[in-house]
């Protein structure tokens, strides 16, 4: 349920905004569209330098709009990336992590009875105080018993997955992942909904996308205005693309996936200029966490330049795609290096409402509104998180880890490997090794790929490892950025390791 | 000198080609723009994925004109790769290769008496048979001593060097490099051409600039085709910008280098757009080797996803940032994945000019014409040479290692590492190990980072490694690239490699 400090303040931009979002005399608020890929890497689109550039309709996006190559997620693993972009909230807020293992990642395969918590507002719960109607198209996994179904958290409609597509299982004991339209499971993975493993063949990114053309238009039919969180799952292992699209691409399977779904994105948009909307449609493409490269590169993505993939808190685990477009609204060709992050969606798409975000609790997204149409960066941290842990933190353009870890070196024996091919020397570890006393620190402007520790620049007295590292102020940007995370109430870690950062 | 045969072909066109080049006229052939870089990363652009994206005009160069993602140096290291640029020609046939160290690149420092032999045709001496005036900017690095010099070998101005800008010196045993304007020495760098190492200021790039500007200008007024060949080196270690680039950029000095780089190509174009002669003027920008990994990440680029850097024949050492851009001619926005080669500029200048390549030799490069103006793909290989050794080729979207090394044990226990963060094991060796027999094999499209070999598919009988990396026609792929090596006449090294391409 929505706030009341929030319908308050909808109610006030009513009575304000004569001259607001709609001409027509009854201000009505944009569309929002959230296009959210699934285990997509930062690097896996033509505009970040994919080689074989397959996405065109996602590059012209990024022209026609607004591209951010300095975007995060919450999380480097599905369930606790959403649950923070549906909430605006870090996963140790909104209750997406566990305490049964240092930085372990929680996340909801069938076999988890646990889910979004009830107290958690989620954001088609507050779109509704803007008169949204909501629909989740693809991939829920914020929980599969009843009391999670996405229509008890604010969606109207749904068509899709409360889980990944593993299977088939095709047993009682372990039935196959269930599809549900609304209340009613209407097939499941591999039995209504065939995925073929050896061809790669599923109409699925078909059936998403005509769900999402469906709902838009039915949504302009009534004038209302509309939340659709369009959660496509092609390119998760099993990765899959329909006929047309099989073999079409340079890159193999994964590749044939990028391209249906790049064609469908260029399906909507193209519905939203046909429906003459587009100035009245704010759309956000990005993705849930980097490229699973364990499943590279038959069945996983690119993170371009950055290190290892998902699972870890490393750069290619959680940077992301990140493309803004509003024609007329947003300046076209832009690029902003704000940090941002999938929570932002959260607070944005409120304030595109309207609406103010819960003033009851703390939300870690941000506003990007002034960034997006006034290209103001505004200085805020990014967190990365395994599970309960804090692993690094990013403040401008200097990156701190206060722990390392890729995988244990049990899966690693097995053949698991989360940073194929890059091993940086005391970096990609695979015990858990801490820094808080010493954070590992990278300049990420420089060095994307986080392969040039600057450590030494932090140790007072190492005249060799700071004279090795030059004399740039490391240590004074840090600072400077430590203390305005207190600004972000941020509570115990960041002040926790505060003192260590300031402390030479 | 120009063979008859090029000679007379022009002269044929003249006849022929009423309906040609120019239209007043007189056909005149289009003029001819390279613009080299010098230790540029692949990654270095923002069209290529630069995170910071700090290269608008090289960005929008490319949306106006045609990007080759696929583009190769011929060979790891500046003067074998500049050689093979000028005569067409790989290190092997042109001379620039050792003899005395397995996989030992050639090139000239100051020490070095060799240079490039009197007997190869440089493109400037052959498009003196079209008329054109040729230009060289900036560092030749085909040597030093009086025989070697630009204007000896087809060039009619010279402002630059003939060597890095390594040093200063400062004494008589060792002077620092010198600078030349035509035959005459004007300088000498950290002397009369300043550049300072602790700031990183120096002014080339601007005096390059002004060059190449003026050049293009007295060839104007002139009415004279002209060649220019703008070789300028801000991004070779000791990097250098003036001052103010300095501190411009979120990348550190190396990226102040680049953007006034990017600016100065900006400069260049406009020139183009202010004399009107945009369409009669190729411009081709790539670079004539990897990022220079030893001296990243504050002297040294970005190779993007690709894996080790410059001296290295894997794909970052070898794949250069590639942009043609010709208005009118050549359609704007295109990428070509036809696999291009520096030594392709040799070829493709000719035909612009109308000139065949001298028939009494082998030529390595192609004619990139039909891939620019008509989209052609041609079938061709790419051959990765470390001096006289064979290392690895590219076929269509395969790529098959015979040598693997990065640097000794030696050097890289010494700090020096061509990898840095990098390691493929078996494939990123620190010893120079042999594969010809069963060559190391790579789907470049799917893994462009060879992180992956595919090297069990193509053993007999080896059912899990088969399985593992699944059921692809790598093999049949490679002998069809390599019957196609045969007609490529490259004689011994694809012959040899030949047979065990296909023997399974």
């Amino acid at each position: 349920m929505a706030p009341v400090a929030a319908v308050t303040r909808w109610r006030l931009l009513l009575v304000l905004s004569a001259a607001g979002f709609g001409a027509m005399g009854t201000p009505k608020p944009p569309n929002i569209l959230l296009l959210l890929m699934d285990d997509m890497g930062w690097g896996d689109l033509g505009v970040y330098g994919e080689p074989s550039r397959e996405t065109p309709n996602l590059d012209r996006m990024a022209a026609e709009g607004m591209l951010f190559p300095n975007f995060y997620s919450a999380n480097p693993l599905c369930s606790p990336s959403r649950a923070a972009l549906l909430t605006g909230r870090l996963p140790i807020r909104n209750g997406f992590y566990t305490t049964n293992g240092h930085a372990r990642n929680a996340y909801t395969p069938q076999e988890i009875v646990g889910g979004i918590p009830d107290g958690e507002h989620l954001l088609p719960e507050l779109l509704k105080g803007a008169g949204y109607a909501s629909k989740i198209v693809g991939k829920w996994h914020l929980g599969h018993r009843p009391q999670f179904h996405p229509l008890k958290h604010g969606f109207d409609e749904w068509f899709g997955s409360p889980n990944c597509h593993f299977g088939p299982y095709d047993n009682r004991a372990r039935p196959n992942i269930p599809v549900y339209r609304d209340w009613e499971m209407v097939g499941r993975y591999y039995e209504e909904f065939p995925i073929n493993l050896q061809t790669g063949e599923a109409n699925l990114t078909q059936v998403y996308l005509q769900e999402a053309l469906d709902f838009m238009k039915r949504q302009q039919v009534a004038q209302r205005p509309f939340f659709l969180y369009w959660a496509i799952d092609g390119t998760h292992a099993p990765v899959y693309a329909s006929r047309p699209f099989l073999g079409t691409s340079r890159r193999g399977r994964y590749g044939d996936a990028v391209r249906e779904i790049d064609d469908s994105v260029g399906k909507i948009l193209s519905l939203l200029r046909d429906l003459r909307i587009t100035e009245n449609t704010f759309v956000f493409f990005t993705s849930d966490n980097g490229a699973a490269l364990i499943s590279a590169p038959k069945q996983g993505g690119s993170n371009g330049p950055f290190l290892c993939g998902k699972q870890t808190t490393f750069e290619g685990g959680m940077r992301e795609p990140a493309i803004a477009w509003w024609p007329g609204r947003i300046p076209a060709g832009q690029v902003s290096h704000q940090l941002g992050s999938v929570m932002d969606l959260f607070t944005t798409s409120l304030a595109l409402a309207g609406l103010a975000p819960p003033s009851d609790r703390v939300i870690d997204g941000l506003d990007l509104l002034p960034a997006m149409l006034r290209g103001q960066l505004t200085d805020r941290p990014i967190f990365y998180y395994r599970g309960n842990t804090l692993m690094a933190v990013t403040l401008g353009q200097y990156k701190a880890h206060f722990w390392t870890w890729t995988n244990s070196w049990e899966e690693f024996r097995q053949g698991i490997d989360f940073c194929p091919g890059q091993n940086v020397s005391g970096v990609t570890t695979h015990t858990q090794e801490e820094h808080t006393k010493l954070p590992l620190i990278f300049h990420l402007g420089r060095d994307p790929g986080e392969r040039y520790p600057l450590r030494g620049a932090l140790l007072p007295g190492s005249q060799t490892a700071a004279s090795r590292t030059g004399s740039e102020p490391q240590s004074m940007a840090i600072c400077h950025g430590g203390s305005r995370t207190l600004k972000w109430e941020l509570g115990a870690p960041c002040s926790y390791h505060q003192p260590q950062l300031c402390q030479h």
